[in-house]
């Protein structure tokens, strides 16, 4: 059966390293026998430019209709003083998650042997990163209800969000998370705020649950969130797989992504209960380089081999496209982004070819 | 008129460092003409094992009539498994602010240059940090209503907590900012979510407003707090004066403070309209080394530079203890937490006579 894919280029750069991701999706059809299909739609403020809404119909139904998702980024400034209903990032992202259902977001964070030196951290606490983050994508904060600003009688504004979670919601990211433990190292931290939060409080009873009936062989452990982000930068290298909500989860997988200074090469998947995925790489739509071969298509490179894994069933060819960039880097070839000081830099376009041909 | 204090040494390594900053007092009161009384009261897990209670009536009553309030530290896995409602860093620490109004918590991130091999962040990164973090510490999801864990009909549990911030509440934060940043280097970022939180679009329209109004000369500019995360990662000297919510302050103080790698030297103020304060360091209890002179107290000492400079407006004397802190430790003394490998470290009351001897 064939695989069918929407690919959403959307904004910036987008297109330029999605064209990369599918050049290297060509070669796996045409060489390595993955059978599979795509059709382009317009995402974020292109799609606004050209039918007004951020995340047109059309689009949305090509998503729910695929097997998986490749979007490539989505905003820029010039879409920044649209109203908040319109704003692309916002009305994309969260409107592809919320009607995909796509609960679980896995945002990797690993320090690429080659590239310790472009992270902040001295090489010894940075070398050998590698985290984990599953962070819940469809409730929280970002969806509870209710929520607004209201004019109150005496003059003064009042705004308000709902942090909400109920806990068959915990449940289903708990399992995701110690899942995926199961295929690493056997570790779960799950982080909240239990000691200021009822929701922290019903997280971490509910996780705690969880380990106990369902992964008893999976080590749990919980920490909150302030020392999570400290604990962070001071000995990264303790966490395998962290799990959090919403909020903490937007937070802390952007620290910890950060921290290994190759955010140019980080990947990430949102994933159904039913299998289907959204996959793009955690950094932005960079319109400043946006266009000129100055894009680094890895992480989106990355991405599709991720989509490759937990969509498509293809772990052998994600394996592959792994390897593949793995030995680019060892290579030494380099884009701008992460070309150290002194080093020859390629383009997107080099890059993405660079890796076909390791492939 | 006498300066009447509180003093409130808390649990674990409490009692020990607040001793050697009441030696500093004593010594500033007897040979530098502060005119300065104080009263000691339980508070924490050590109030709770005396009275039943966390946060007394009496300790209460001091902490509201005295002109600021000295606190060690508070907690302990003893009392880690009381309910919720007895919790003593919970209901100590949010019942004193709250009753106190100390809406206006100022955390200073700053690396001392002795101390920059500490950091976990390259040297050229971590050197010459200086961040003053004033996050909201009265309102926002830790005190908003309704919250609550409820048990839904079909059985499954729902948790809720309420992020609530009303105009003025952001308006007297913002002011707090704005006026710490003419004193330092004039800007102030303020952190938010507006991307998707409708209270966040408040904050950012108040902040924005005030600082337009009434500080024109004040160089504002606003992040989303993620990107604050990372940004605090990759390149914290950027940064200056940081406003936030409650709950984002929690998370972006510790991890700012972890970045410098000093965090048993770092103090924090927590301050009422009307100039009351709580000063008290950022580290916790740390059970483990309690009443065994290994604690290092100038954190608390440096707390009680900042009470002098905000409560009691002896700026002058504030800045001579900031002073015989940085001597000592030009001197080459440490406490174990700060001593480098092969350094010999001298304990908590040997720190505290230096820092006297120094004054
Ligand atoms: C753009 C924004 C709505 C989004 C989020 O907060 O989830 C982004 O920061 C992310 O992490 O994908
Ligand atoms: C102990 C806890 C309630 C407290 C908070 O979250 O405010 C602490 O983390 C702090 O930052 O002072």
């Amino acid at each position: 059966m064939t695989h069918k894919l929407a690919v959403l280029p959307g904004d910036g750069i987008g297109p330029d390293i999605v064209r990369e991701a599918c050049k290297v999706l060509e070669v796996l059809r045409a060489d390595f026998g993955l059978d599979v299909a795509w059709e382009e739609a317009p995402v974020g403020g292109t799609a606004y430019d050209q039918t007004g809404h951020p995340l047109p119909d059309t689009t949305l139904e090509l998503a729910k209709s695929a097997d998986a998702v490749l979007l490539g980024a989505v905003g820029g400034p010039q879409w920044d003083n649209l109203d908040y209903t319109l704003r692309p990032e916002r009305v994309a992202l969260l409107g592809l998650r919320k009607e995909l259902d796509l609960f679980a977001n896995l945002r990797p964070a690993k320090v690429f042997p080659e590239l310790v030196d472009a992270s902040a951290l001295r090489p010894e606490v940075a070398e050998g990163i590698d985290i984990m983050v599953v962070r819940e994508l469809t409730s929280g904060i970002y969806f509870g209800e209710p929520r607004g600003v209201e004019e109150l009688p005496d003059g003064r504004r009042k705004g308000l969000n709902s942090l909400v979670y109920t806990s068959d919601e915990i449940e289903r990211i708990a399992r995701v998370a110690f899942e995926i433990a199961r295929k690493r190292s056997g570790r779960v931290c799950s982080v909240d705020k239990a000691n200021v939060l009822e929701v922290s409080q019903l997280w971490r009873d509910v996780v705690s649950h969880v380990g106990q009936r369902e992964f008893p062989d999976v080590e749990l452990s919980h920490m909150y969130v302030d020392n999570a982000a400290m604990q962070l930068v001071r000995d990264p290298k303790q966490f395998d797989v962290m799990v959090t909500t919403n909020m903490f989860g937007d937070i802390l997988s952007d620290e910890a992504s950060m921290l290994t200074g190759s955010i140019g090469l980080l990947p990430s998947a949102s994933l159904s209960a039913e299998g289907a995925g959204m996959y793009e790489p955690i950094h932005g739509s960079a319109p400043d380089i946006a266009g000129i071969g100055k894009a680094n298509p890895l992480a989106t490179i990355l991405s599709t081999a991720m989509m490759l894994r937990y969509s498509l069933d293809e772990i052998e060819l994600a394996d592959r496209i792994e390897r593949a960039v793995g030995q680019v880097l060892a290579d030494g070839l380099r884009t701008p982004d992460i070309a150290g000081e002194g080093e020859r830099a390629i383009g997107t376009a080099e890059m993405g070819d660079a890796v076909v041909a390791a492939l």
